[in-house]
């Protein structure tokens, strides 16, 4: 196999309860990536369509992966890589993982898969160590892994793939305003009580829980965070009325994603999804900040080989 | 039915990762409970046999328990308790909480059953608030449900019943030194790093994770606590050794029982389990500190009818 063309999916990180742990695969929103052997060694960013980022190898968070990639397994060619993107940057699906995750995957899979899906996982790290200044794994790893991923532990990395329920779908709103993810990390508070972390761990335990049992409403209960979207949620605009719309409107439940400024919510079934989604519009037309809006399963695959 | 005879087992609170949510039951250790209709109303502690423990109801955690109960039931009789205390106080591993799921599951039964198990629990925590201060849920929620149980919430009370992985075996050793509650929590930090709360929520998420699908070594890789251990541990003798033997004899892994000063371990197979006991014993020996080991499957069940 010569060439390869990936669909590379968003993701939403944290997921509420699960902050810097917690991630799920998007199903319908993603980029394209093509990637091409060469037989001139390393890595060239040959074209990227909808987004203006650096082609030069070392600069792009898929460049960076590919060639973290290329140092372990030291292949005997090159590979070049173009894609489109349609995830659009500082959204907070995601869009630098579903770059980094695809480069890795799709020259693994060129190189008849040396390296499990979950190896893959360390090299994406190193494309989002570029774009945000640390190698997280909570949007690599749904990316790569599809349905609910767990990072357990970092030092060493463990990550945990679990299955999502079958009638789990995702809407997501992206208010167009831009919030950087250094900004969004600077209103964390570095210390918090004990107590919100035991009600943190009663989260995201009963969230593991309701995911196994496919139990929706323990899903819905559980997503609440007590450490992150009390002071995140500060930078992004209408947000509690934009999670209590989905929750009105038959979501579950909800929170920010990633480091937003997009809002999420999970729903038992397309149709409450949709209505989420439609409740969520209201909010932010009637303060005339454009967006975008997704409803989703949760991919059960992450990256899929067009 | 005018009696019942129960087996009121101990519990294991905490499990490491789970401060303040997780417990989970025992099988083979715990305390034996007679519980007998009068006509007349009310609850009285008719004897206890191996513990120094008062008769009146208001003072003694099972009369508390069994009068939060005969509150909320108003039935047309009274009750006569009378219990062999085989689970000794302060030991860590849930002596008042066996007294109080005992007296409530026994009444429930009595009467016909008019509640749930789970909607027990919030009685037997008032007998705990008698015993400790704090109407915590982690021991007799394992108590009357079996398996390991998550508190998911306190307000509202939302517990979570999962079952263990049928060959998962608990070693329990209990250093005879006394160890208040009062002063194991007066130990706790109130403020914590934030990064360290994401590390237990990864571990308590891997740890549910690995009891679902019976990953023994994930449950193993998960059994690490950030929040309590490392100051909590410093109150009981030989903490570190006595955790590192019982992994080096086989355990996965282990933490303390409760607020201490029992220390357990989790193995897969009761070999593993024995080993990790007799390595304990050894670092207990050597110190001359008296102790009591109990090596026991996972009580599926809680509270048994003799």
């Amino acid at each position: 196999m010569e060439e390869i063309k990936l669909f590379c999916p968003a993701t939403i990180a944290n997921v509420s309860c699960g902050f810097d742990v917690l991630g799920l695969c998007l199903d319908s929103t993603g980029d394209e990536m093509t990637i091409r052997k060469s037989a001139e060694k390393g890595i060239r960013i040959t074209e990227i369509i909808g987004a203006d980022l650096p082609l030069e190898t070392e600069k792009n968070v898929a460049g960076v992966a590919a060639l973290s990639l290329l140092e372990a397994l030291q292949p005997y060619c090159g590979f070049d890589i173009s894609f489109t993107k349609k995830i659009k940057a500082g959204s907070g699906i995601g869009s630098s993982a579903a770059s980094a995750a695809g480069a890795v995957f799709g020259i693994n899979h060129l190189l008849g898969n040396p390296l499990s899906t979950k190896e893959l996982v360390f090299h994406a790290m190193q494309g989002e160590k570029l774009a945000s200044g640390s190698a997280h794994a909570d949007n690599v790893a749904p990316a790569l892994l599809g349905g609910f991923t767990l990072v357990r532990s970092y030092e060493p990395l463990d990550i945990i793939a679990i299955k999502a329920p079958a009638e789990l779908y995702a809407t997501v709103i992206h208010p167009q305003i831009e919030l950087k993810t250094k900004d969004a990390r600077s209103v964390l508070r570095e210390n918090i009580s004990l107590k919100k972390a035991t009600i943190q761990c009663g989260n995201i335990a009963g969230l593991i829980s309701g995911l196994y049992t496919e139990d929706y409403y323990l899903i819905g209960r559980s997503l609440h965070d007590e450490l992150v979207e009390p002071v995140r949620s500060i930078l992004i605009p209408k947000f509690a009325e934009l999670k209590a719309a989905a929750i009105a409107a038959g979501a579950l439940g909800g929170g920010i994603s990633g480091s937003g400024p997009s809002v999420f919510a999970l729903s038992k079934g397309r149709e409450n999804a949709e209505k989420a989604a439609q409740a969520m519009k209201v909010i932010l037309e009637e303060i005339n900040v454009p967006f975008e809006v997704h409803v989703s399963a949760i991919n059960p695959t992450g990256i899929k080989i067009l």
